[in-house]
C-alpha cells in the first residue's frame, strides 16, 4: 500500500507538471470528450439512428482518430480522411461490379487480386517522400476503405448504400471534430509556429548576451548560475526539425485566422528555423570554448574584449528587435542599425587582427566572426521573410 | 496530353528511385498486399463468417492500420491494439452495466458522462512523454474501443458478445500481420538501428580523413569533389535525432532475432547516437572554418600540420575500427591503439602550443584538440557500448 501510494502521488504530480506546463492540454483533453460524448448522444436521441444503423460507429470512430491537438492537423486529417474515402469507395463499388461480372468462380479470385494489387500499390507510394508528410493518413484510408467495401460488399450486395452510409458518418463525425477545434478555444498550429520561430530566436539573442557576460568578465560568481541557464537554451534548437516540419505541415492546412492569410509563407519560417538551428550549431561550438580551460593572456583578452562584445551585443539586440517584429508582424526597420553596428564592428575586428596581433586570443576573435557573420545572414534572411508577412 | 505524359513519366521515375533507394520497399508493399487479401479470404471461405458478422471487417482494419514497415513497430501497434482493446472492453462492459441499473432516464445521462470522463482522461494521458511514445497508440485504440462498447451496447444489449467478437477479430488480424511481418522477409528495426549507429561513425570518420586531405594540402585539383560529399556527410547525422528514437522505440518491442538478444541494450545505442551528433555539430564548426578563408602563413601551418593530422586520421582510423566492431559485434581492442595514439598527438599539440607558437594558426589548432577530444570522448563510451554487446 505504501508504494501503490507513492506511486500514485508520483502519477498526480506528474498529471500536474504536465498540465502546468500549457494549461491548454487540459482544455484539449476536455474537448475530445465534448466531441466524443456530443456525436454519441446525437446517435441515441435522433431517429436517424435507425436509418445509419451499425454505421453510426463510424462516426464515433472518426472523431476519435482524427481530433487532434491543432486545428491544422485536425484539419488535415479530416479532409484525408473524407477524400480518401470518397475515392476508394468509388473505385471499390467499381472493383465490386467488374468482379460481379465475372460469375461466381470468378468473383474471390478477381476480388483478392484487386484487393492485393491495390493494397500494394498504395503501400508503395506511401513510400514517396512527399506524400508521406501530407497525405500519409488518407492513403491508409484509402486502403481500409476499399478492401473493406471489397469483402463486405461482397456479401450483401449493398455496396451502394453502405458507401453512401459511411461517408455520411464520417463527414457528420468530421464536421464536429474541425467545428469543435475551431469554435472551442482553437489551438493554431500556425500561431504555434509563428511564436515558437521568435522564441527561438530570442534564445539565440539571450546565449549570445549571456556568453559576452560570461567569457569576458573575470568574476565568476552567483549570477553565473543565471548565464548558465541561457547558455543551455540553444540545446533545444539544435533538435527541433522534425517538429518544425510538423507544425509547418499542419499549418498549411489551416485557414486564415488572425493575423495569418491562407497562404502564408511557411516555407520561410522553415528557412528561418533551419538557420536558427546553424546558429545554435555554432554556438554549440562557442560553449565547448568556454568550458575548455584554455584562456588566453588577460591582456590580449582586453584588446578584442570591447568589439567582440560590441559584436555580440549588437547581434543580440538585432535577433530582439526582430523578435519583436515577429511577434507583432511589422517590418523591422530598427534590427538594420543593430546589424549594420555589429558588421562594422566585425570589420574593424578583422582589421585588427589581420594588423599585428596574432595573438592566442584570435582563436576566439575567429570563431566569433565565424558565428557572428552567420548570425548575420540569418538576420538577413529574417528581415526579408518579414517583409513578405 | 503531352503535360499528362510528362506528369505519369515524372511519377514513373519517382518509384523507380523510390524502390532503388531501398528494394524492401517493394517488398514490404507485397508484404501488405499479402497479409489484406489473406485475411480477406479467410473471412470469404470460413464458414466462421456468418458468426463473426460484421465485426469481419475489424480484422481488415487491424491489418490495415497495424501492418507497419519494421517487425518492431508491427509488434507494437499490435501488443497495444490488443491489450488496449482488452482493458476498454472490460470497462466499457462495466460502464454500460453500472449505467444499466440506473433505468431508463439515468441511462443515456451516465453513458455519455463515462463517455466524457474517460475520453478527457484518456486524451490528457497522451500528453504524457512517457506514454506518448511507447502508448500512444493503444491509448487511441482504447477511447475508442470503449466509446464504441457504450454507445452501440446501448442499442443491442450484446455488449458482451460484441467484445467477444471484437477481441477475437482483432487477435486474427493482429497475428496474421505479426506472422508475415516476422516470416516473410522481415526488416527488423533493431538490425536497421544497429547498423545506422555504424554507418553513422562511418561517416564521421570519412569527414575527419576529408578534413585532413581538405585544409593541407595545397593543390585543389579534381579530387577535391569527392571530399566535399565526405564533408556533407555529417549534415545527415545532425538531425537524425528523433528517427534514431523512433528506431529505439520500435526495437524494444522485438523478440530477440539473429544476433540480438530481446533486452539489448538499445539505449547505448541512443548514447552513441547523441555522441555522433555531438561530434557532427563539431564538425560543422571545423566546415565552417575551411569556408572562411582566412588561412594562416604557409609555415606555421606546416608546423602543427603533422600533429593535427596524425591526430585526425588516428581518430578517423579508431572510429573505422569501430564500426567494423560494432557490424562484426565484437571487442574493439585493435581501437585502443589509434585511440591511444590520437591522444598522445593531442598531448604534443597541446605542449606545442603552450610553449611558444602562439600564432594564428592556433586559431586551428585549438578548435581541432576540442573536436578531437570530444571525438575521444565519444570513442571511449563506444568501447564501453561494445563489451555490453
Amino acid at each position: 500500500p505504501e508504494v501503490l501510494r507513492k506511486k500514485v502521488w508520483g502519477i498526480c504530480k506528474m498529471s500536474k507538471e504536465v498540465a502546468q506546463d500549457d494549461p491548454r492540454r487540459v482544455i484539449h483533453s476536455l474537448k475530445v470528450g465534448l466531441a466524443i460524448s456530443l456525436v454519441s448522444l446525437f446517435y441515441y436521441y435522433q431517429p436517424l439512428y435507425e436509418n445509419f444503423g451499425l454505421s453510426a460507429m463510424w462516426a464515433v470512430m472518426t472523431v476519435v482518430v482524427v481530433f487532434e491537438y491543432t486545428v491544422g492537423a485536425t484539419l488535415g486529417k479530416g479532409l484525408n480522411r473524407t477524400m480518401a474515402t470518397l475515392a476508394a469507395g468509388a473505385l471499390g463499388v467499381g472493383a465490386h461490379y467488374l468482379a460481379s461480372l465475372s460469375g461466381e468462380t470468378g468473383e474471390p479470385i478477381l476480388i483478392g487480386f484487386f484487393v492485393f494489387v491495390q493494397a500494394a500499390i498504395a503501400s508503395f507510394i506511401r513510400f514517396f517522400p512527399k506524400v508521406k508528410t501530407r497525405y500519409d493518413y488518407g492513403i491508409l484510408v484509402f486502403i481500409l476503405t476499399f478492401s473493406l467495401i471489397s469483402v463486405s460488399g461482397f456479401r450483401d450486395d449493398e455496396v451502394l448504400e453502405m458507401a453512401h452510409k459511411r461517408l455520411s458518418t464520417i463527414f457528420i463525425g468530421g464536421s464536429a471534430c474541425v467545428m469543435i477545434s475551431i469554435f472551442v478555444c482553437p489551438v493554431w498550429a500556425g500561431e504555434e509556429f509563428h511564436y515558437s520561430i521568435a522564441e527561438k530566436l530570442e534564445i539565440l539573442g539571450d546565449f549570445l548576451e549571456a556568453f559576452v557576460d560570461e567569457y569576458f568578465t573575470t568574476s565568476k560568481e552567483g549570477d553565473s548560475k543565471d548565464n548558465k541557464s541561457f547558455l543551455e537554451g540553444h540545446k533545444s534548437i539544435l533538435n527541433s526539425k522534425s517538429s518544425e516540419e510538423a507544425l509547418a505541415n499542419f499549418a498549411r492546412w489551416e485557414p486564415g485566422h488572425g493575423k495569418f492569410k491562407f497562404r502564408h509563407p511557411w516555407s520561410q519560417y522553415l528557412k528561418i528555423g533551419a538557420l536558427s538551428r546553424q546558429c545554435a550549431y555554432r554556438m554549440e561550438a562557442l560553449k565547448e570554448l568556454l568550458n575548455s580551460n584554455t584562456q588566453g593572456s588577460p591582456e590580449i583578452h582586453c584588446t578584442i574584449q570591447e568589439l567582440c562584445s560590441e559584436m555580440s551585443l549588437e547581434s543580440s539586440k538585432a535577433l530582439k528587435k526582430l523578435v519583436v517584429s515577429i511577434r507583432t508582424m511589422t517590418m523591422a526597420s530598427s534590427a538594420d542599425i543593430h546589424i549594420a553596428n555589429s558588421k562594422a564592428a566585425l570589420k574593424s575586428l578583422k582589421s585588427l587582427l589581420q594588423s599585428n596581433l596574432w595573438k592566442e586570443t584570435d582563436l576566439f576573435s575567429l570563431v566569433q566572426p565565424v558565428t557572428v557573420a552567420s548570425l548575420l545572414i540569418d538576420i538577413v534572411e529574417c528581415t526579408e521573410e518579414i517583409a513578405d508577412s
